[in-house]
């Protein structure tokens, strides 16, 4: 049964070239990573759900992708249905008044009747069968399975009754297929739970806050680490966003110094320059956002503060007051920050500005001597091509960088951020281990992949493409063909053997497609005088040869 | 909240060691296949389930990690188990007597009476609200409310009626939680289908049958390809099986050309030799398999047949023997393949034994040339360090292999395979594409690791870890050391700068624990007079140089 195939939206398949292209970009920022001191661990591609879930926010719970359980996953849903919170949710209807108990059904019975008290679950209960809205059922939330059961359990403790059959019943039966529904709808994520227990790596800094935490005893710190590996977010796809892409990072936790920010820049300068690529290094501190807040009079809305402020390129100083103001940030603390739209000048001289300005802050004054500290040794040291920028509105709309903040841009193709990252403390604490200062880069391969497409800088890639194929004219004359092969192979050269006897038209044109250099041909000229043609496919040149020759020619090539 | 962190079973972190290491064996494996003109595909971690499900036999189903819908997956459950398939249940329930239809309620009423006839149903309902079994549940397989649901759509279209009050409800209540159960539980899979519709990779082999046909308009063909990547089964894990684990495969489709087998024979033996690993690469045919089928009578179990001759090593001749007679191949036949327990010589020799026991097979004979052309070829050629074995025990437990079979092993490590593939016909007519004929071998990566360690062969790889350490005795010395570093790094010398000024102790700890072949001191004296010191961890020489010759002479080491 034939199917046409496809695949999953947001994903990829990657063709020889692409594969070699993305392998060219991961060895160039590995080569930096390993000269830095930095060494790769890995991941599983599933952690646990309870190690993701509730780290990314609740936008981030939605878009991760969940693993269902193996085998029946739904064999306790039995139990599920008929006993989870049946007795809270019995006394709840009780308490609110929805349902009355009455007298028993008859003087020996474990049962009593009941009566649907609630208004809004009594009316029109023929006509209206299907009329009750989903809010009305939601409040009730429970089966009538569930009700039934607990009727024969909770008899003893608690006087019930039988569900008043004539006018309960068909409202009933009704109610409880909404009610099921709605309970196994309610608290969505907990029923997953029962469902799915583990769950796709969303990004890789969780993960490796959980393999510090986990494997504390066998680290030492600080821990430089390096990680390059896929992540899967269920995010809605489109042009340049897909489902499962690679993130690279770098992070070292266990040290607050701030050498470590020295280092990053010149990482992200040494690595942006072994590509080719020109970029802007854009560094601001969090402390300084911090602190402006706290000059302005808005400290309690610091978030939306930096996220407005984090805007100014996108939607400009007009967006950015607006959403400000829109948030209940003041006319008069907005005003106070206006110098921050108007810094100017080099680093320093931005620096010295935002020291005036925030000299009532302590914070703000200690996010400028950070900054100072970094500029300063930077300045000494030098970037190859970097340029480093001081930004005082980049927040990355992060919450947990706690110091120094900074994101990478090509300063030759605007396409968003081409890497970022920053200080933050305790990220381990999640996981039990306070106190573990980190900071942390990262690379957007896929941007940079399409930058480098862009700026035409996969030139240095050596495509896998084999070097040499030798046709295949025959038996007799491929199986002596298989010698040469063997030997330009152990000579380092990739080299095929055309592996059918057919058409030489046929073997030429997958020479060309797959644009191999040279090809050899052996037919029983060649075989006799123990040689080989070698005919170069871009000059079109054919010389004959010994084996000894036809290496060296090709070496030499 | 601190939680103890870990990760799900059969999964597992990697150190920066075992990633270096894995690294060091899936470069070693993409070396050669690269030299023999294989080139690199990758393909998304998760597929569609429709190009997983059914690939793998109903094993295989079970194992394959299924992923959640995204969103809201459980939105449509409402519809499903109202409507599906009631009208035919409530027929179904109609005619087999379960229950009888009985009068309207009243007489304008769109609802019926009816009684539940079956007296499996009807016994002892207040005792045995409990008592009723799993089975007889099942044969309802419907809920209440789809019951409900039903009646008052079908209510004109063929008479029903109420379900008997005082005997019915509780009972029915019952039976509504079994059957609703029952009904999640029945059609497992179709039911999964609504949850999800994409699944992890269980192997590379099936979506490269999909990518082939999906890009077959792009592909040059005959098309060689590897894949490195990781696959999941939701298998028990144990000892040597994990959950997620690497394959390493090279196939080539769009060729039937027999030096293909003579080339994976030269590519296992080129890898192995790299990695130091001496090995038995077992050879046989299918052919030979079906062949010797043939000539004994069993062609209609051959399946049977092959699968207990391929556990002799395991369970010995009796064994083998004994499990023929149980899959009903006769004692005759079993007597006519004995000779193939006695095959001895060299491989040619046990070839001619079999060309005379096959002489009456024509598919065996076939059989018997394939490998006769693969063996003078490969003599001819001859192998480095691999012993080729002719082995017609040897099936590998794969239906899909339609010629040649190989399996590889360390000689000097018990564990099993290490490596396996063969020949096949057909794998991409199942996405469309016929007559494709493919061959394939495939690296077991992690018992290869196991080996590697066993024979203590991972000396050659390069740990991460960095040469050299500056250590911190201050601000400005760091910064000083900084300049330094650089130039380092800039000599390819992989180079780190302890972060903080702490205690001498601690820092030496350090570079003791990482392995840190060099540590450079520079203290007030190294600063005044433009000068590091030099210290061996290994020899514990300290000397004292200027920069130059403190380049070279971590160079020259």
């Amino acid at each position: 049964m034939a199917q046409k195939p496809g695949i999953p939206k947001g994903t990829r398949d990657f063709s020889p070239t692409e594969v070699a292209k993305r392998k060219y970009i991961f060895n160039t920022i590995q080569r930096s990573f390993e000269l830095y001191g930095f060494q790769a661990i890995e991941t599983p591609s599933f952690e646990n759900s309870s190690t993701l879930m509730g780290k990314y926010g609740e936008e981030g719970d939605r878009l991760i992708f969940k693993i269902l359980n193996s085998g029946d996953y739904l064999k306790d849903i039995d139990k599920d249905i008929s006993y989870a919170g049946v007795v809270d949710d019995i006394k709840n209807l009780l308490l609110n008044g929805y349902i009355e108990m009455k007298e028993r059904i008859s003087p020996d019975s474990m049962l009593f009747k009941m009566d649907v008290k609630d208004s809004r679950f009594q009316s029109s209960w023929y006509k209206g069968l299907y009329s009750f809205s989903d809010e009305q059922y939601e409040l009730l939330s429970i089966s009538k399975q569930e009700l039934w059961y607990s009727l024969t359990r909770y008899a003893q403790i608690i006087n019930f009754s039988e569900i008043n059959k004539s006018m309960g019943d068909y409202f009933m039966n009704n109610l409880v297929a909404k009610c099921f529904s709605a309970y196994l709808k309610k608290d969505f994520y907990k029923k997953t739970s029962k469902f799915s227990e583990k769950a796709l790596r969303y990004d890789l800094t969780v993960p490796f806050a959980r393999y510090v935490v986990q494997h504390q005893n066998d680290i030492v710190f600080p821990f430089k680490r390096f990680q390059m590996q896929p992540v899967w977010r269920a995010d809605r796809p489109q042009k340049g966003r897909y489902r499962e892409f690679y993130q690279c990072d770098a992070d070292v936790v266990g040290s607050k110094s701030l050498f470590q920010e020295v280092e990053f820049i010149q990482l992200y300068d040494a690595i942006f320059t072994d590509l080719g690529i020109t970029t802007t290094i854009k560094l601001n501190n969090r402390k300084i956002l911090s602190g402006i807040a706290e000059i302005i009079g808005a400290s309690d809305k610091l978030i939306d503060f930096t996220v407005a402020l984090d805007k100014l390129d996108k939607i400009g100083k007009e967006g950015v007051v607006k959403e400000m103001l829109a948030k209940g940030i003041t006319e008069t603390a907005i005003e106070k920050v206006q110098p921050l739209f108007n810094l100017n000048g080099t680093n320093q001289e931005k620096l010295d500005q935002l020291k005036v300005l925030l000299s009532g802050s302590d914070e703000g004054t200690q996010g400028i001597e950070d900054l100072q500290f970094v500029l300063e040794n930077i300045m000494k040291l030098g970037l190859k091509s970097a340029n480093l920028a001081l930004d005082v509105t980049l927040a990355r709309g992060l919450n947990y960088y706690t110091g120094a903040i900074f994101e990478v841009s090509a300063n030759d193709v605007k396409l968003g951020s081409i890497g970022g990252g920053g200080r933050y403390d305790d990220l381990t604490g999640i996981f039990g281990l306070n106190n573990m200062s980190g900071i942390g880069i990262s690379f957007g391969l896929d941007r940079i992949y399409l930058v480098l497409e862009e700026l035409d800088l996969f030139e240095k890639v050596i495509l896998p493409t084999p070097k040499v194929l030798f046709l295949n004219f025959g038996a007799d004359e491929a199986a002596y063909c298989l010698k040469a092969v063997k030997s330009f192979r152990e000579s380092d050269i990739k080299t095929e053997l055309y592996p059918d006897s057919a058409k030489l038209k046929k073997q030429m044109n997958y020479a060309n497609k797959r644009a191999i250099e040279f090809v050899v041909m052996v037919g029983s000229n060649e075989l006799e005088n123990n040689t080989y043609t070698l005919k170069n496919m871009n000059t079109g040149e054919q010389t004959t040869y010994n084996l000894e020759e036809l290496l060296k020619a090709v070496q030499n090539s």
